[in-house]
């Protein structure tokens, strides 16, 4: 398989590799883009939708005259690319995200390869384009111009599907799960830092769970115009040259592949020009990063220490943290989970810009926005996940100094407001931070209740909901 | 009404001017928060929902046993804020953001304001507390920390129902009228910014047109969880100090104020350590701004010129451009436009950061979040209902250079291709090109057809659609 | 003076208020651009700088024969403009930034009203033009395209220099103080928020005053480009209508006025078609607001509790916290500095797109660069002021909390290694851990060592720095 | 090579793949962080300056004591990782940034990579930590928290200098040399889009290279700080248990290593605590970016076409961009250029993000710090140089379109006022606008003047200077 075969374009002839199924476009592109190669390469998730928007394509194509025989072939090397078996390696596709704004070139590379390997399938011979044609077949009724931004859609809708959303949903059920373990624990309330009157770590983990409920809809509720292919716009959204109802029939055969609800634009000049679908989806990562940032500061704080912070978390130790020092555990999971949250801030700003800055028919920040999008996806389903299996399965209320600190706090003093008056409750607790007294014993020193009224009255298990 | 009275709060007594109806703890925040006062002070429609608010507050505790007498003259001087007039000015509102990050000394301000004017109104002194307090009475069964997120949520939903969606459909409106008017002019499609296929000027605006539409339902798909209140969660989100029930009846009396459907929100917890639903909100603007920059570059190129720009469209012209220049229209709605939406994306990013840097039972980043919402929805308001006044109604075709453009360009060789064959219709659209001639003139020079039958083939209506 | 005056533009006749300077250009504009009126008006260091420019142009006028007197009345009115004395109001200056993104509107804001001033120093009618003609004389040899530019740089500087860089280094001095007042009082060190080897208090500060150090050398070196001015570029920067060395003198008068160095810029190309001196400024205060964050942060978390946070520093108490509970100090001032560095980073990023969004020869994103520049100058000044003022300056060390806890904390094992091994060192520990006592206690019931030999090895001292 | 062997760490055994030289803690955090594996890898450039600090450090611990023997194996295995050649691979490097937020595993993973290759040296057997030791040896004196720091700092000085200013100072160049190669081209100007008075290509290209040549000085400038190393802190800033002018020496070999200049920190809690050094570079990046978009733009906008757009420049043509469509050049280079910048200002996001968030004695965002500033320098260096060979380069004036568009523009109207009187001006350039005339046809039209007259007075040249 060693060696060069050559391949030609509109160009001339280039010699590729012959171990390689690409041809004459992908190997100018990469000669022309040497821009982080190959680090940057167009994300996996692109190429897997470029294997179902090509075999839905040639499954529609044959109904509308496509010689079946080379439909057949190319569906057949399109599911390989979707299967990510066969025998196209990732290494096809080595195109990086740097390159034509439309992802043309990334799409020719897609051609290209089911072409040649569809031709090896009929048993032909690569380079030839006979009889298998990588923009006459591969490419038949459709353009770069939409079918691309139709792989952006198919792949976005994928990922948040089978990747983000049960992470989502299974670390949420993990946090409901927490909230209802810690119901009975009663510990100090934070505002502004400072001790404030008590909840049950069952409440507070009861928050956190709720904005991970409300995240699920707001990625939900992205998704009615995420499923929108531009297929069948072509070059610049009218559907010169393709058939009507190509592009409807596209959606379903795209729906029926992958299992999931795609339609077809209802305006595709919007669908090319345009990707504030994209920009949107990033919207609902920004906000599910904002609410992840919140969580896992809360987890680390709490579980700071072991002497000298709050301490009221024990969190799984999954690695060496200090030889000799038993009990400090760093929270790497949560540092793991707030830089990527950082990332996916920042990659939202970068969609945005991008996804403001189409001109005329065509957005050309494509990839840029594919990549950013695909990538805080991946981060934040992969660290969820993380999150889930090696912290917050594993949080433990320490129970014993929730109940110290929440003792020594001067909060509940607002119990004994009934009884002695504000005034004698005030100076009980004056006392108390004068002398570093525990409530208890400035009433005692005060003579202000006995023991047992303190005992009777102060009850943190009634200053936790309303009456 | 000049000379000072003495007001007091748990720090001792202040002078305050009279004719202003705040109280100790307004003032003390005036001059601990010297920071660029007075531009930055908390945004009208945040001391409105402050009005709503207390309103509806008062309406519930007298249910809850507030002394109706009181409960009404707080119900009235709170109407007087809802309503922007009587005697309680904008300066009796003095504070900027840059304050306690719960929101606490403006929700403070609010008591003070309200207190003082119900006092007046039964007839007492002002700055004696009495028969109105304003911790007691005014902000009874309440918290700064569950009042501030109400507002914020209270502001925003109102700004955007009345303010912000009102623009935009009514921009979309015109955009789909636009786009109707423009139904036949057939132009020259640009992709790449290159020459592409034609379409028509209407379907270019269709595409404008849809990006609003997805807009309206983007920012509308906001609304669920932006119309949960925090009211009734109180310090730490418990419901600590309130009554059971209180919670429901706040936000069925706020909607009753405001006509817009509130409802509690079902986790307190989340409501006051977290504002997701207002990054979610801003990311919705964030979407918008996206569309809108490219509506207005897109209008901004087509208008250029007059005579060395792309000069497809007329927009109006509003403003002395040149003295001596005819024709040379400013894009000046545009720029504010384009400006306007970069200060969108920026306030996004502060909201964001905000949004993710709560801890624990409080978010206190909560007035700069109320800040940059507030100033998106109004700046896009604002600047849509001018872009369509001013620009986008009195937009026109510049038909005349339309068509040449179109007729100059080699896009429609295409069409050559049935009759005259791939490579011939090459050679004339080459020759063209190195000549300089149209399509037309190459043809007769190449004898490739007659004039008569360039006429019947090239048609560009034909390119604007499927087959 | 109520009533109205016929002012004129190119556009005809309008009625202009009769207590306002400005004419027909500036009244036009506000109704044109009714976008958040009147809360974003063009901020008033701009309206500062056009009065230095404008009297630096008519001094530098009257040497190429700009009839003296007029020139003289310019400068009069300019002046007042500059002091904000004398009967030119902000009134007059009406305009908010979202306008001409050239700032065109502004310009002619100032040119009107200094020329109606001038007219009437000069005993004429205003809306007359004459004897002063608004751009004839005023706007002499200028364009606005050169003149926004020159006053956005000239305010940045100004405003950097006398607010921003006073405030900074102010702020850092008091670090650097507290940092020597804190030098003998050691304390645990964190790191991953889990205890660590110790460190001394005044080391801590002294990461902080370095941070603000290198802040103020950061802000420093943007100056050289942020104090080249664009004036004498006209138009599109060929200088055209202007003459041979009206640049270079301009400079020159400017910087005798303020005090600061000004320098024409070398290229006039680049000064008015790009403003990457903002964006890099912008950039600096970014990182200022990055230290800020991290700093305010810090303290507000050593100054958490009284009882159930970490408690080491004592915060001053500027309002009522909490009226029954004593020692409940929020930390507002690192609350209110934490929101103004979220905004600072959210001006950034409006600055760096609109920066980044130039055409040809302008960049019509001005003055919502001016003003987001402008506005984290300030925010960042003033909220400094208010740190050091409020907080810094009056925080305390709770030596006894500080001590209390390094002496709980197990970090200081390693003191032992060398007497007693890496064993039973490690032993020590865990017992500790396990059973909840002091190395001390556990050393004891160990019978690892005596407690003199502890003491004597136990030095924490020995363990903040290098050997 | 297949198989494993046992590696240790303080959590017990662990077996690891054979061909590896990675030990336990690395293998450990492979499986507790399967975040985006492999695609976030540790940036190539953290590795390499991995490999100068281990040497650095080995070469100074020698003079500290350090068995010579033993120091020497570690100095060849870390110049191994700098060659980035010998029987250490990329694979041994397996870690994402998305870890341990103090980069502490890829310092172990380091130390690891280089014990082991060095026993290997040594003649020992791998896995026994003998006679070479990961942490006692080849992490000698020094800390995860002060060596990842260091590393950051060393990859970034650089990267910068060795990629990204040969590339923009080479793109600088090519800018001076295309704006000496347009000197005498005249052009129309644009402003707001509008046509404007005219400068020359030249001019126009200057203002290019002004901005990167300002660019060059906006990097150089944040060197001073870069250059700074963290080496010498250890844990927590103090220097505990490393050696008196370890710091210094190590910076003194990193810069003889490098043939860079370092400098030790004079601060270590500073340079632990706070990266804001690398937010400060990551803005001059940003900036950066903003002047490149702007140039990219411009450069797409001058040559779109080739009939309907603006068609000033020619820009080379690398890939096919229609088979049919003669001199449709798709300016990939732009695109891929913007959307590169696009790139660098959300990483810029995610850096400011991170370097705010730190707490206490340590930043722990450290790895997405590093990841993002080298991927904007490297994309930023590449882009450049792409843009460079493939678009600058060759860009060529099409001088004919241009003087066309400069004739048939009215700005040249103002050279006649002098001549004809502004009013007989305007009416030239109003009878021209009507009726599309050029000025010239509409001066002899109107008798004006005669073409002889015309000719002589309408020079262009006299338009792109003062006087």
């Amino acid at each position: 398989m060693s060696g060069t075969r050559t391949e030609t374009d509109a160009f001339g002839p280039v010699e590729v590799p012959n171990e390689r199924y690409y041809g004459a476009q992908t190997f100018r592109s990469l000669s022309n883009f040497k821009i982080n190669q190959p680090a940057d390469r167009m994300p996996e998730p692109i190429i897997k939708a470029f294997g179902v928007l090509k075999k839905a394509a040639a499954a529609v194509n044959i109904t509308y005259g496509l010689d079946e025989k080379i439909g057949n072939a190319i569906q057949q090397a399109a599911q390989e690319i979707i299967d990510g078996q066969g025998k196209i390696s990732p290494d096809d596709f080595p195109l990086v995200v740097w390159q034509t704004g439309s992802g043309t070139q990334s799409n020719m590379n897609a051609n290209e390869v089911i072409s040649n390997r569809a031709i090896e399938i009929l048993g032909g011979k690569l380079g030839t384009k006979s009889p298998v044609h990588p923009n006459d077949h591969v490419n038949m009724s459709a353009s770069s111009n939409d079918t691309f931004p139709t792989v952006m859609h198919i792949s976005a809708v994928l990922e948040i599907n089978q990747r983000l959303l049960p992470a989502l949903k299974s670390l949420h059920k993990v946090f409901v799960t927490k909230s209802q373990e810690f119901d009975r624990i009663i510990k100090i309330g934070r505002t502004h830092l400072q001790d404030a009157t008590p909840l049950t770590l069952g409440q507070e983990f009861s928050g956190y769970a709720t904005q991970l409920e409300f995240g699920i809809a707001r990625i939900e509720s992205t998704l009615p115009r995420l499923s929108l292919l531009a297929q069948g716009g072509t070059a610049v959204g009218t559907g010169l040259n393709t058939k009507i109802g190509f592009d409807i029939k596209v959606a379903e055969e795209v729906s029926k592949i992958t299992g999931h609800p795609f339609k077809t634009a209802p305006n595709k000049f919007e669908a090319l020009a345009a990707h504030d679908a994209i920009v949107e989806a990033s919207g609902a990562l920004n906000t599910l990063a904002a609410s992840l940032t919140k969580i896992a500061n809360d987890i680390r704080f709490l579980g700071s220490g072991p002497r000298c912070g709050l301490g009221e978390l024990n969190l799984p130790e999954n690695e060496p943290g200090s030889s000799i020092m038993p009990g400090k555990v760093n929270p790497t999971q949560c540092e793991a989970m707030t830089m990527v949250c950082a990332q996916v801030m920042g990659n939202h700003v970068a969609v945005t810009i991008a996804g403001a800055s189409g001109h005329f028919e065509l957005n050309v920040f494509k990839p840029v926005m594919a990549k950013n999008l695909l990538h805080s996806i991946r981060l934040l389903a992969d660290a969820m996940t993380s999150f889930e299996d090696h912290c917050i399965s594993g949080v433990q209320a320490n129970e014993e100094r929730i109940s110290k600190l929440l003792t020594e706090s001067l909060m509940l003093v607002t119990c004994l407001n009934s009884k002695i008056g504000y005034d004698m409750a005030s100076k009980v607790a004056k006392n108390a931070h004068k002398k570093g007294l525990t409530l208890k014993e400035s009433c005692l020193e005060l003579q202000a209740l006995t023991e047992e009224e303190f005992n009777t009255l102060v009850r943190p298990e009634l200053m936790i909901s309303p009456h």
